[in-house]
């Protein structure tokens, strides 16, 4: 027979995740859904592939190239989604009969795109969307806010901050100045004033303004780089713009924010646009307070018609996404990320017919919650405790043997305590004798 | 603007989850990772897409059309995983310089098959996985039989039942009827066994087989058809085959099932074979006592050459896998799956400003494990009490407004209770007064 090997290896962008790093992934996912979970939002799942005609309905031109697209085998247009939030319209408007409104809903689960990879940019990654949808109120606002900090405190990430602007004051801002038809230019523009300065953003506007309006453009975004308090800020904003509902809601906002002794964890940031998002209301990013320079770890805002391509009813939103990845790489940078999770004892292989009273022994560990394996290899003690240090297992229960009883090792101390039963190990395993 | 209505539909074969499926879902694979965790098993995660050369290697005929396969941007084949096993094959293949053997691991994930859809089949499915490679042990093959049981339990479907047989002393019963050479014919009719009964396996096997072949072969898969215990099906399967390394396994894992105390939960059953699978020892089907009918819900087996397609080495292992999906319809015709979830408490809307010091109200009981929402409209009482009773979630906190105290409101037994904090809530809710 051919026995042609083939090279083991998986697609550019695309990870194996190995234990290590699997485990300190699900623990991410655990604490931010236990957070989900506790402030009452529910999860949902939807297919990986749907109609290309269903995820790329608005025609994004920059999406639609990275999408995973393809025919299937019933002749059907097909595509891999590229974001949660795109299904969760279209999920939305299907079940809306069974939806009681306001609607929490949290999604975590694999996306994918065909972008050019760079550092920290895969091909395959993982988000975690909240979002709530049918209710317009700033309350609504306010609990994303307020859960986009928790969620990264609960993931280990501490305290971050909260950059917020309002995409509808930044539109009436531009309809004040003469410039609402240029409005999709000055966002893109606007959306790479971290990346290219002020001087370049400048420049880039020239092509649709005039110099007045680009000054004005570059006021207002820049009402908040000299660090400015929430209120003075949007008291500047007030002043550039005028008093509306847009404005209003920021002030709301912050009144909230006050009630609940969290102001010090939001900055008014009128240069955060979040480019060609679909976004009406207010839109923030997060950054981490211990490091900044990773960028914007969960992001999202406000959307007034979510389902338009798929029902004539208008049901508005608010909602954030997590970056899984990025932020699982933040906490490695910060060293924060818990090690362990793999077995805290194992039972040693005493003889080759030993297999069943192992499991046994195993039984009352895993039972008090201790994850314990059992050894298969009838070799040497020694070898037995060596694969056990290696594996990172700090305690071997040794099965009576040789007319010796049973036996706890510590691994580390290289020392063995005779016990009375599996059961006697427990307390030595969690540390309380 | 155009504004054509996207008709919003999932892909045949293709599912939602709404909440309370999901939450089911999700408490599922909880409960087995939670088992599969305290035998010391690791998780890992591979990519859903895969180089279709890796995954296809084999070029399986029947997986080669079912499998989602297309071309990339970058002008590669490309292909969705269409089990864990072959990606497993693969990543233990590359990473093996890293792996500690034997490595215990799991995956739960989502693979896709594009078959034909029928009751309880999907395109979109879900797998769990356990597999023990690098060691040839009738011990590691034990702890996969324990295991599948023990996570079945776990996961709420009581006590099981597993079938074994044993692929080599198969093979060679075959071989010693002077049939080896029929050896796929004769697998791919045997497994149709339980579907068109002996005489329709029997009618099949005639193209192969003469009469005395088949009515030998019909003899063995037959052995265990009148519910006989193990230890007389192994003695029958001794006759028919004679003694060798591979009775003497089965007899080794029966003496392990006796020591472990668990004997009544295995049956020897020469009828399973696992079809074309590339098992080369223990095969094994499991079914539920309290609802056989819906079919194995976990099954799987030992291979002798995991990595064969990917490396010189030669790699051993034993494994089983759980399938979610009939796993979880068995639950829900089994009425066990556990409701709830959702949250247990809502603080209501008093006023259109008080969303900051609704949520400092709901803290506490988040902190407590309570999931708690906050309710956003300033609506009436009984409208946002009428909210609470439809969304199930029995308590509602009522802040103080119109010289009203502070108030828990039983929706159930409308009784409301004056309580002095949010904090006097958590004992009411958590039933301990």
């Amino acid at each position: 027979m051919d026995r042609k090997i083939i090279d083991p290896r998986v697609l550019k962008g695309f990870r194996d995740f190995l234990p290590a790093e699997e485990m300190t992934r699900r623990g991410m996912i655990a604490a931010v859904e236990n957070c989900f979970r506790s402030f009452g939002f529910l999860p949902i799942d939807t297919p990986v592939l749907e109609y290309a005609e269903i995820l790329l309905g608005k025609g994004g031109g920059e999406t639609e190239k990275q999408v995973y697209r393809f025919t299937d085998h019933g002749g059907r247009d097909v595509a891999m989604r590229f974001d949660l939030t795109v299904p969760f319209a279209r999920f939305v408007a299907e079940h809306r009969g069974v939806l009681t409104l306001p609607f929490k809903r949290y999604h975590i689960a694999k996306v994918w795109r065909g972008e050019n990879t760079q550092k920290g940019r895969y091909r395959e990654f993982t988000q975690c969307d909240f979002d709530i949808v049918g209710s317009a109120s700033a309350a609504a606002d306010f609990e994303i806010l307020l859960m986009m900090r928790e969620s990264l405190k609960a993931a280990g990430a501490g305290d971050s901050t909260v950059h917020i602007n309002h995409r509808g004051l930044f539109n009436r801002f531009l309809a004040g100045i003469g410039a609402a038809d240029h409005s999709v230019t000055v966002l893109r523009c606007v959306d790479k004033l971290a990346k290219i300065g002020a001087g370049g953003v400048r420049s880039q506007l020239e092509t649709a303004l005039d110099g007045g309006q680009c000054d004005r453009v570059l006021e207002f975004t820049g009402a908040g780089s000299d660090g400015a308090a929430y209120e003075t800020v949007l008291e500047r904003l007030c002043a550039l713009a005028g008093k509306a509902e847009d404005t209003e809601h920021l002030g709301r906002l912050r009144s909230y924010m006050k009630d609940a002794g969290v102001e010090d964890g939001f900055i008014l940031d009128p240069s955060i646009t979040r480019g060609l998002d679909y976004y009406t209301g207010i839109v923030y990013e997060s950054f981490l307070n211990r490091l900044v320079s990773i960028g914007s770890v969960c992001s999202g805002g406000r959307y007034d018609n979510l389902t338009a391509l798929y029902s004539k009813e208008k049901i508005c939103g608010v909602g954030a996404s997590i970056g899984l990845d990025r932020l699982q790489a933040a906490l490695e940078e910060l060293s924060v990320t818990a090690s362990g999770g793999g077995a805290r004892a194992a039972v040693a292989c005493t003889a080759p017919d030993s297999a069943g009273g192992a499991q046994v022994l195993a039984a009352p560990l895993r039972r008090a919650g201790i994850a314990c394996e059992v050894f298969f290899e009838p070799v040497k003690l020694t070898q037995q405790f060596i694969l056990a240090e290696k594996k990172g297992i700090p305690w071997v229960l040794v099965p009576p043997h040789d007319e010796k009883p049973l036996l706890l090792r510590n691994i580390a101390r290289r020392a063995d305590t005779e016990i009375s039963g599996a059961e006697a190990a427990v307390p030595f395993i969690l540390n309380r004798q």
